[in-house]
């Protein structure tokens, strides 16, 4: 499966005083992207926690290359990076809609998680969202 | 004119403990469909800016009637329901976007200043923005 | 019981490109010094959640008479205003903590639920909480 | 410098539907503590964009190690880890209040612009702000 850019729209409340966006908005940019993409997958992350499957989030990190602004289109764009049924890696480019311009880069890593916040077995207990990130994975190399 | 509502998707990072939207983000949504409608009117707000005009929020407030959820799309729709060159009165209708139903109603009220933040005579400095405004005022009428 | 003023450092986060703080945060503020008035009160919000009390929000509303900025410490004071076992209304007032400058008023008002999302008999299942609100609004008379 | 722990109350709104911290949070809350560093230091970040000094950031990390709740009280240390006078590296140690639990790590990245956003000779031009860093390096070594 190939994932496709997400369309954000910069918001006003999105700004700080140095008049661009606050850099702490891009790590929900991607979490934004990220529920766009599974939702996409058939797989959505409402229908991921009402089956008990809770996918937190064990680290983030954002490079800022080019200032966003109010009134600017980004497209953020996803890539799982690594997926062996435990751990899942995406990566993140985060891109102005108009130039294409690369404006910042990221990461996020996730665990699999049950009701109960035990580690889940994906490939046993529900093999079709396991397929889905491993064909993902296959996409990108 | 007429104003057509916007489309907002819920995000994960809206929630809160008590899994639905929290309360303070229903003030981000009215900004949000305050800002689509007057690019659709064609004098976007980023260009407000640019051209000296600043549109202050002087009040708000929002009734909360039904929850909103993760994983459901509202339609946020603003009404002029008062304008006269000097202050800008706007309400706001949360709907679902599947069944209709009214979860979120709110006000906002708004005066216009220049740069050195000085009431603005719309009228007379900016009639083309007067004249979009009174439009959508006679619309509701 | 005499509700003491909560205060607050202006994050950079909670500024926009308007230089001041963003309209929206002033209803979390709002949210901060209702949950340190009941802490102080000896029911947190935390513990009453335990208990299977919840307190959502049924309309807010916010005045901004003077702009706030990042720097800057300001005093909230919320006040019981209307209490009756059944709803709670709460004023607050927002003020500069050097000149005592009044920059901001708002109101809240509250229900009582359970666990289920059924009205709370509060006077009869939490008497000790329904006569701590009984206290504030005598305070205020 | 010996740069001291930034004390954080978790607010309501702070938490999502895992009723825990929204992982978005602590990338401002390290903005907290590095605020709060910086007044400490007598150079407050509201002083040094009074001065023209733009401290912009180029990247963040965090890590999450344990879940934080709403009622709970954080410490956050910043640390300085690399400054050269062109660049400055900060990292972040998130703990429990009452069990010194370590909860969170972080790092984020900075440079120093002036108000045209062209890079600042700190060591030429604002000589004590460069002074201050330098020292904080110092106590970690």
């Amino acid at each position: 499966m190939e994932i496709t850019a997400y369309r954000h729209r910069v918001q006003y409340y999105e700004t700080d005083q140095m008049k661009v966006v606050h850099h702490s908005n891009y790590i929900r940019w991607f979490e934004e992207a990220r529920t766009d993409f599974l939702e996409k997958s058939g797989f959505s992350y409402a229908w991921m926690e009402e089956q008990g499957i809770i996918i937190p989030v064990l680290s983030v990190s954002a490079e800022y290359k080019a200032m966003v602004h109010y009134g600017e289109d980004v497209l953020i764009k996803p890539t799982v990076t690594g997926f062996n049924g435990v751990k899942l890696l995406l990566s993140y480019e985060v891109r102005q809609e108009g130039t294409g311009e690369l404006t910042t880069t990221g990461t996020s890593c996730h665990c699999f998680l049950d009701r109960e916040y035990r580690p889940l077995r994906l490939k046993k207990e529900f093999p079709q969202v396991y397929m889905m990130f491993a064909s993902c994975l296959e996409g990108q190399e």
